[in-house]
């Protein structure tokens, strides 16, 4: 007796024997291994190529020859006469098994392949897509036999697919007739499962095969600014980015400030629910038509946001979360229709996830970050901040992982700032002060040249020197003070105390002028002594924040700290520390994480398994509320002086060393106001 | 050892001992006796009164004591002073079973309750709502342990309610945080289940115990009109009625000019939706305004209707029902959100169930007249015809039931007639015609009195005699082909033909005047020879139809027949016979049933086990294609005649002598005519 076939696949290394003329599709199936089909076998999709190898593997014990599978039948060769197969692929549908035979599964041709992330941090996501393509041939109706179409196309998946019962939506139902009529029956369906056992919803359908592909939204929607990203829901690309202001902002630039709007107006919440869904739907449209892909395409959208964003953009009040015991009006993560967010670019059967929220004032942004920095997961101790209007603090290792916000308001994304802007060509975006003469060097955005370099005055004659951006911001502050023109309470010294000539008065304190650009018509930019202010309220909710969480966890030091933020990749660890912003720290233990917060959403818009994951791993999350810690308080004050009134800072005396001035005996500290969250 | 009392509950009979001290609730529980209850047991919502009884109960084998409950305490006595007990009811919640006892459990106490439909053919309903209340005490947030207010309501359904999780839509969400704070954390919830299985919907939030009722509405969506029955939802009583016409009426009378209208004009299938869409959101604000309830107690509905206004209403084109083979979007139930129909005058968080369509001409609302009057119970074989616009046939009995639709045309309804009206008063509702002297007495909606008794003149004065409504029509026509003045091919004679000067010409035909009101300003009320032809078409139709279930069936006789309609109540069985607009059968088995699908509507709104049924029952009956079965136009071509051309009416003969009249021997049947449906 001949024995079947062995196949071997590669890489999961999945074998077994199958009778000879087995298609490498259905022995893949039969065998567990991962390889895509969108048209169920009928040669049309060439999701499920492959890629024989023939030779000796003594690793797998197999002898493969050519011959170990079949010829090219006629829809093969079709398919590569219209379509064209890369050499050495062959169609897993059509492709028979007749010998021992290896097969390379490659990745474009697996449902959960990797995604390598881009970021310094490279970390794989296996691709789970919520949603998923079927193409399928359904029954023509019979009058002796009446059914609707819905249920024969119910059984057509039923049958080609194993998928046992679908829900449509209206929408979806209207649109039902004309495409299985104009597609003679033959349609891709577009089905999105809210969990790996729920039963699909219909979210598109299309007459014959659909070959644009489909995508999805990761969309981080933060207090002053949100952003999305265009995601490829087959192979986990992004194909486009774009930001927009939160036009909220006119209602108040930081969260207490929304609240309290919705508090005292009437009808205030739903006026800024209103405006932040219509500034989405202008931002969806916008980012279609930059990458020109059709919304309607556009399947899928998951959300990170803070607390307050998250219920206003429900449209559930936040009155709640201006108050405590800071009451979520429900925590946990949230599957919705687009048409319930009245995102009226995206087709009214896209769906909608909300990753859950943490607590009252740790949101699902706090999640998001968890979820794509794993701190869960750390072998050593691990501070992760994110950077932004609220800063989301995470502390943790295998053993714990603990979470707060923190209110540092907009100063770190350029915001309340006098010579502060976006960070847009012509924005300052990093700063060195000598010490010795106390003259400034800077570059801007769109010149790689400082400004000491040849050439520089050239390169940004057309963008101008216009403002500072966050991580200018930031150097500006430090540099300042390791040259001496600002002490360790935050007073800029006058000209006489500094020596210096951009040292100029501005009523009763002074300001550090970068650039005058007044000659020439442009601004004059300066660092003022309320620019110092709030950059140390900022650093200070920081700080204090992650203070509280290395409290309550019980230590003084940490071993590495991750940056996240929208632009925590562009702030140097080195000048962080010198603020006083982050604990103290090795400096090669300071990486930066970009958009954490965007790349959890982007985990989540890819993958089923990952949503699962945060929605568990946030039950584990010790939450640290600062509004009622006292110490918090106590640790704010502490930190406002730069870089601290107390805490050492070892590792940071290794690289520099700050000079003891002292302008003012009497200086006072600008922590001691009564801050209000944000 | 002491036993346990023993306690016996009627009506059910169940019986079982229990530890003394139990609460009758917690007993009948334990039992599992139907006992209602809203607030869980708090003493406070009275829903689990019951009626203790004493004495020797031999049936039983139990003797009672006074002492077998507990006294009242304190929580039953302040219900009493506040509320108010009846005589010999107890609050089952707190009265404890201390020694054997009898306890009656009142109809107004049980969940399942029977409700008995007013209508000639009794049959009982037993409650089994899709939407309850659950009153509920939810925790507080505590800043320590956070959690979602949703995440503690759900924590507090399942301990006090035993309810595993729930859904909250938005509008809900938004709701939330406002009724639990105002009810100090108590509320009472109503939660909704589309499946006795599915997982509760949250549909609407009250602070404190509600006690103000909910309420659903059944909805008869037909061609020409539109009927609703606002009903409780704890008792199922009815307490309000209304109608409206369908404002489609506008796009074409009957179903295929509007599928026409859709087919010939862009944009117009949707314009018929948002006309049908209005008319249902204006008939449910009058509705809840006439019975004085406000909307957001509305909860619930439940839709019948034909397949083509089933497609209108759910905003899917029509088009596909308009060419063989007919096929239905969707033939399955469908559960909605009262937002998804734009239905505004509801809560957006109502829910809509519509019931199955049989097949492409066979709508939901045969299968709410299958339901509603249970042909496939029947021991003998009945027909049952639900006459409107368009006719619902069915026919069968224990062993098979067909169904077939029939397009007969709104004559039935006074529509199409020269001198037709809805039934309103002033319109003529019952003829009779003197044989001999071919004179006609009337009676008009409004008035008790027939036209030829003493006062009748002065009852009728204010509203006039303006027109005939559809049970006016027909007995006319009967009437006149009884009287010798309309002979069987259809044809009025002219006054020297019947010796009528009643009988006028009108063109080259003659028409017959039942009322000439022109003296007193009032309209010339006639039956012209036109009204007879769409007469005749309409009837050709129903008998058509029913013949053809009886072919198919192979059977020429059925046994019973039940007329259903908006107006089935008031046709006279010997008329409708006259005119053979259903089979020959003994005249005292011709029965009404009033608004059959109507009814079907409420019972599928009062009980889930109701909706499962006829989800069943609909693919178990077979469908019957009047539009492309040959012999219905034979069928229909042969019905023309009055009663008919070749059936005979044995049993008709045993009450009244057609006059075998011939009053143009070229008579040309109306039924040749090629026939649109509808």
């Amino acid at each position: 007796m001949t024995q079947d076939p062995l196949v071997v696949f590669t890489p999961s290394g999945k074998r077994g024997r199958v009778p000879a003329g087995t298609p490498v599709l259905a022995a893949a199936r039969q065998l567990g291994v991962d390889l895509d089909s969108v048209c169920g076998g009928r040669g049309i999709c060439s999701k499920c190529q492959v890629a024989p190898a023939f030779g000796d593997f003594a690793k797998h014990g197999i002898h493969s020859e050519p011959g170990a599978l079949s010829e090219w039948n006629k829809v093969e060769a079709r398919y590569h006469e219209k379509r064209g197969l890369a050499e050495g692929r062959r169609l897993g549908c059509q492709a028979q098994i007749m010998g021992d035979v290896v097969i390379d599964v490659p990745a474009g041709s697996q449902v959960h392949r990797q995604v390598v992330r881009k970021d310094a941090t490279a970390r794989a996501i296996a691709m789970d897509p919520a949603t998923r393509l079927h193409f399928v041939e359904v029954g023509a109706p019979d009058m002796h036999e009446p059914t609707g179409d819905l249920e024969r196309l119910e059984r057509a998946l039923k049958a080609q697919w194993g998928i046992a019962g679908i829900r449509a939506a209206l929408p979806l139902l209207a649109q039902l007739q004309p495409a299985l009529r104009k597609g003679d029956w033959r349609v891709t369906v577009a089905l999105h499962r809210r969990a790996a056992d729920a039963v699909p919803e219909l979210v598109a359908i299309w007459p014959g095969l659909h070959e644009d592909g489909i995508f999805g939204l990761a969309i981080d929607l933060g207090s002053t600014t949100i952003a999305a990203h265009l995601t490829d829901l087959d192979t986990g690309a992004v194909v486009a980015s774009a930001g927009i202001m939160n036009p909220q902002i006119r209602f108040g630039e930081d969260l207490m400030s929304r609240v309290s709007y919705a508090m005292m107006t009437p009808g205030g919440a739903l006026e800024m629910t209103r405006s932040v869904r219509e500034a989405l739907s202008t931002l969806i449209s916008e980012i279609a038509h930059e990458a020109k892909i059709d919304p309607a395409l556009i399947l899928e959208a998951t959300f990170v946001c803070n607390p307050v964003m998250h219920h206003l953009l429900l449209g559930i009040d936040p009155v709640e979360l201006g108050q405590a015991p800071f009451a979520l009006a429900t925590s946990s993560a949230l599957d919705l229709g687009a048409d319930e967010l009245g995102l009226t670019s995206l087709p009214a059967c896209a769906q909608v996830y909300l990753l859950p929220c943490i607590a009252g004032h740790v949101g699902a942004d706090a999640a998001a970050v968890a979820l794509s920095e794993q701190p869960g997961q750390s072998e050593d101790l691990v501070l992760v901040v994110d950077v932004g209007t609220n800063a989301e603090i995470l502390l943790g290792d295998r053993e714990r992982v603990l979470a707060c916000s923190s209110p540092t308001g907009p100063a770190f994304e350029g915001a309340q700032i006098s010579s502060g802007q976006r960070a847009a060509p012509g924005a300052i975006e990093a700063v060195r002060i000598d010490p010795g003469t106390k003259e400034p060097r800077l570059r801007v955005i769109g010149c790689p040249l400082w400004s000491d370099e040849p050439g520089f005055a050239e390169a940004t004659a057309a963008s101008g020197i216009t403002g500072i951006c966050g991580s200018g911001i930031i150097e500006a502050v430090a540099e300042m003070r390791i040259a001496g023109l600002l002490d360790a309470g935050g007073l800029i010294g006058s000209a006489e105390q500094t020596g210096s000539a951009r040292s100029i008065p501005e009523g009763r304190t002074h300001a550090y002028v970068l650039h005058d650009g007044r000659a020439d018509g442009g601004p004059l930019v300066t660092v003022t002594q309320g620019d110092i202010r709030a950059i140390q309220l900022a650093k200070s909710a920081l700080y204090a924040g992650a203070r509280l969480l290395m409290d309550t966890r019980g230590v003084d030091r940490v071993d590495r700290v991750v940056l996240a933020g929208a632009f925590g990749a562009h702030i140097s660890p080195l000048h962080a520390m010198v603020l006083g912003m982050i604990p103290d720290v090795p400096l090669d233990k300071v990486s930066s994480a970009g958009n954490a917060a965007g790349t959890g959403a982007r985990i989540a818009l890819c993958s089923l398994a990952a949503r699962r994951q945060i929605e568990r791993d946030v039950h584990a999350i010790t939450k640290v509320e600062t509004a009622i810690e006292p110490r918090f308080q106590e640790h704010f004050v502490a930190a406002n002086a730069i870089p601290h009134a107390s805490d050492p800072f070892p590792e940071l005396s290794r690289h520099v060393t700050l000079p003891d001035t002292r302008f003012n005996a009497h200086a006072e500290g600008g922590g001691r106001r009564r801050r209000r969250r944000g």
